[in-house]
């Protein structure tokens, strides 16, 4: 029962409609092991520069992360990422981007985290994904996320690597970016199709506030957001909601698709989360009972009733 | 258990990415009627000009629809609406309209409907709204629909007709505009608080392709629309969903937040059949093995593992 993700850590700069914040800590590893760890295991695989603040260790620091899978590069920088939301809170716009350390070597995964079970690659090139992956031992369950610039610029490694996972999570722009369908259940079924054959393959396209169209094979369901009027900084929500989608999967023994539409909530609700508050803030303040209370009531709020 | 709607009834002219159809049938009482009529008898009060082609007047038949408030007024033109959609799907452009019977004197209920339980009051000016329901003697759940014209233009009335009813029914857009709020869930909360004190205040934010937000008293809850590959045409798909919903909370005897859930669900599948195709085609060719069927489908993958 064990979770690997690979990703980036980061310092970011936000601004908001309610307030601007800089040198926050960010990063999708970052977000999704905070989601993630209150269902299982974490082993956390990036790499920081040698500029990384002490007073942000703190980070790495939890019962169920482990770290030996991070690294400190010295003489290398840590990645730095600058964003603006508007009033609508929906994407950001990246207002600067030092991609730093991230575009040196990538992190070496630890011997000890051979063996996971389930795999996260957050974003990046899919060349990157695939060597990543290819330290891992059979990993029962490989998801990835991928971004516009991956699918503008590089279609056919994109393609090449999304033949060797089991699932993908994207924004329902990069869905219509990738399939060129307009429709979002039609480009949910060309995705299906893309992914490695015999495996599970999972899709989740996330419409932000509007919530999530996702499939466990032919199995087609959508959910909605919690419906929260706390929308402080939507910065890492994606990343907390696939924290919390495969942190829910791996502390399960088997997969089914009502194991998946459970694990969808336990996303939406880490999400829910993580957008009430700068950077890692309300995340890390989330905890045993608040999340099993926000998740009670938003399974009861969508479900209740209709079976 | 009565249903009364009052609202349009007109020929349309629409263009969609699947083509183009002209001298077909709509309007909000149509749309309303069809989707309402699988669930209780529908009370229809509406006005069409003399120009009412005779080979249309098939709409106003069907067991569950009394459509003795038709008035067909001499001397007078049907209304009539022209909209195109683009690639998305989402809101129509109003390419051109001809109000005729609509800005001229209202219709008359007539004196069997007034004590219809149930009344649902189509978009059109708020004090011709208030004026339609004040021939209606004591209804137990008055429900309307608004547009931006009124919003906009009529606000003041449209404030003061608010507080005679127990419901509102609008999109996203016009929620928006309604309240001055981004976030709909704050949107939502601050509708709830124009309507009638004292009653159950129904409202529903719908989204389109991403289903609705809606409330029962402070009962709240955000539902998907039932996700499909066939969307032609759009038209009618706001009052489907009203019919629908009305339609079957007419069918029962209490209201709870619960009961009120499952209209919600069933006001989505007959808009998913209304899309399905031009005019009311789909809609009229929708039955109770079809909706059903639909319906089970549509609650399970919505709701089954989640309670």
């Amino acid at each position: 029962m064990s979770l690997l993700v690979t990703g980036s850590i980061g310092i970011d700069k936000v601004v908001t409609p309610f307030g601007a914040k800089e040198n926050i800590l960010g990063g999708s590893a970052l977000y999704f092991s905070w989601a993630a760890v209150h269902f299982c295991k974490v082993y956390l695989v990036g790499v920081v520069g040698e500029d990384f603040p002490s007073e942000f260790d703190f980070v790495f620091v939890h019962p169920n992360i482990d770290a030996r899978g991070l690294e400190r590069r010295k003489g290398s920088k840590t990645f730095r990422w600058a964003g603006r939301y508007d009033q609508t809170m929906n994407e950001a716009t990246t207002t600067a981007v030092d991609l730093n350390v991230l575009i040196e070597k990538s992190p070496v995964i630890p011997a000890e985290y051979a063996q996971s079970r389930v795999v996260f690659l957050a974003a990046t090139h899919p060349d990157l994904q695939m060597q990543l992956l290819s330290q891992v031992h059979k990993p029962k369950l490989v998801i990835s996320d991928t971004r516009d610039l991956w699918i503008k610029n590089h279609r056919a490694e994109l393609m090449k690597s999304l033949k060797k996972i089991d699932g993908l999570v994207l924004n329902d722009f990069e869905a219509r970016l990738l399939t060129e369908k307009v429709n979002l259940v039609s480009a949910l079924q060309q995705i299906r199709k893309l992914l490695k054959p015999g495996g599970p393959r999972l899709v989740v396209i996330k419409k932000g506030e509007h919530g999530c169209l996702a499939a466990y094979d032919d199995s087609l369901f959508a959910m909605p957001a919690y419906p929260t009027e706390k929308v402080v900084d939507p910065t890492g929500a994606g990343d907390s909601f696939a924290g919390g989608l495969l942190g829910y999967m791996t502390a399960q023994k088997r997969w089914s698709p009502v194991i998946f539409k459970q694990a969808v909530a336990a996303g939406t609700i880490m999400a829910s989360f993580t957008i009430e508050d700068f950077s890692l803030e309300a995340l890390r303040r989330a905890n045993r009972r608040t999340i099993g209370s926000r998740m009670r009531e938003f399974r009861k709020m969508v479900a209740h009733g209709l079976v």
